[in-house]
């Protein structure tokens, strides 16, 4: 199953509205420019990758609607604002802007459609090509623990199909071991405030793989206590030097990981990744509102008078990220493994 | 206001129902063995300090309706298997227990009830002296940030008042800093999965602190952007070193502390020290059901058919933890530290 699906008409392209998950697996059209922003504000599609892919159609469809300079401007200007912290929304809208605004206005939607499919074709290639390039570690961490029990993995947020358009990031590798006969096993985060680990759950289930749920606290004590061997996150935007910028929390269970000697692996591909970037403190870090935190299904948590923060990510800096898992392969998370990841980036464009 | 209030003609005791908080104050009154074990196991009385408190009051409302020797050892046995972490329950208990147990079975409720009162003042007297040992370096640290702006506090799960009888342990100091005039500000962890972070924040509020509280996974976010100048947490069981059992997350906490170079200090009374635990690794860590992470105010969160597991405690060693707040002054977290702290404790009883 994918994530996104477009109409054959170019009218309009179809989610899965990850709001009504795990509870729901329901559809969602998006017809209009609003309806793209609105989608991606309010987490109806979330994952940078995913982000990146509904942007690009989103352009595409505010291309129909408004074809001329000014509306394109607009329309990308408009996407790129929904969200700050992932880089693919934004590389992703400039590319499809590229690909059209040397052409005439009424020949603008249909090389914008094409674009995004061309995006999401990309997206889908790298995700699995993640998954290939992420199952040997997970293979080898398999022998070094004498294929004992089980391979523990820990993950947090949802970095899963539903994050891409299929197969995921960081769990790619993990329904590829699984579908091999790996025995792993995965302790997935809560991931308050939005619990996308439940999105997480929700994936291993469906793919039969074995798995756990902890609150986001728990993460310190498994790792503590031998019953981690390694952990694989994905990131929305990985600087110049492979420091990762991923949902918040991320760096705590990274400095539990370095304490506890265990590999910390990131995987994404490499439209996450920000060679322009060299410190992660210039990453915008996404503010949410307070009323994620405030509200749950309709009760209010928090008392009514204590003011709440939001931080929607963090960065946690190369020094604690083991590798980089992306569609070239296995890269050190340092400015040569990145300049290296450059290269191949280049030599294949 | 106190937590606890033992009724006059000693037929029972009235506590504050912690799982109606931060929503609504109400009392509870508790009368049988039966009334006070359920009471202590659904956390609807909950921190180390209080839970002994109320298990001692057990005993003596136990010893009411069957004070045999039988029922002694019933009633005891059955107070500390409500839950396993804290060592204050046990020591309670204990206490009481010895207090009785030479005595004819007639006289047994009576002294019983004596002494609980004597633990509740000693643990009033207790939090009132961490408090007033913690505002030194609650001051220091203001001056040393040049008393620039505010100084900003972090601090997991509940260690206020409603954790002990009155004034609290982590919360002590921060309540007299405030009373003179230091302007503090508090970040509170949410403290999944049962959001005691919550009933600090109205501690907070109530007490006109200002405060923000921020979900589990936003602390080292906060500590690596230099938004905190030091932490303070509670503690459940120290070991004969310093190291500290605590509700599960804060050995993050700790983690991002030292990664940023910030203080951890843990505040509680002696009554939270094992003097004869030498190895962390033997504190019971209690796991508690699988549904306060599954459910929240009748929503089920997690998908039907994905396990959830719920370890309650975690262990911050001492090599985290900057120093130990108590009632007989601050102590390094270390064996000779908490060997002077048990000097002052002997010299005292």
């Amino acid at each position: 199953m994918r994530t996104i699906q477009c109409a054959a008409d170019h009218r309009s392209v179809q989610v899965i509205d990850q709001t009504r998950l795990p509870g729901q697996l329901q559809w969602r059209t998006l017809s209009t420019l609003a309806e793209v922003a609105e989608a991606i504000t309010s987490m109806v599609v979330r994952g940078a990758p995913l982000i990146g892919v509904v942007a690009a159609y989103g352009v595409a469809l505010a291309l129909r609607d408004d074809p001329t300079d000014l509306g394109l401007q607009a329309s990308c200007a408009r996407l790129i604002a929904t969200r700050p912290t992932a880089v693919n929304l934004q590389r992703a809208v400039e590319g499809v802007r590229r690909a059209v605004a040397e052409h005439l206005p009424h020949e603008r939607a249909a090389l914008a459609f094409a674009a995004a499919e061309a995006l999401t074709r990309a997206e889908v290639d790298a995700c699995r090509a993640i998954g290939e390039a992420g199952l040997p570690l997970l293979q080898s961490a398999w022998d070094a623990k004498g294929r004992r029990g089980r391979l523990e993995v820990l993950t947090h947020c949802n970095a899963g199909w539903l994050a891409t358009v299929e197969h995921g990031t960081a769990l790619a590798p993990i329904f590829l071991a699984h579908d091999r006969g790996l025995p792993v096993h995965v302790w997935v985060d809560e991931t308050r405030p939005r619990n996308q680990g439940l999105l997480t759950a929700w994936e291993l289930r469906e793919h039969g793989v074995p798995h756990t749920v902890v609150v986001d606290n728990a993460g310190g004590h498994l790792m503590q206590r031998g019953l981690v061997d390694l952990c694989i996150v994905g990131t929305d935007r990985t600087t110049a030097q492979g420091d990762v910028c991923n949902k918040v929390g991320t760096w705590l269970k990274a400095l539990a990981a370095r304490h506890a000697e265990l590999p910390f692996y990131v995987a994404a591909p490499s439209s996450s990744v920000d060679f322009e970037l060299h410190d992660w403190r210039q990453i915008p870090i996404e503010e949410r509102s307070p009323d994620e935190v405030r509200w749950l299904q309709g009760v209010e948590l928090v008392p009514p008078g204590s003011p709440v923060a939001n931080p929607a990510f963090d960065v946690t800096p190369a020094s604690h990220v083991t590798a980089l898992i992306t569609e070239y392969g296995v890269f050190p998370a340092n400015s040569e493994g990145l300049r290296a990841l450059r290269q191949r980036t280049l030599g294949a464009s």
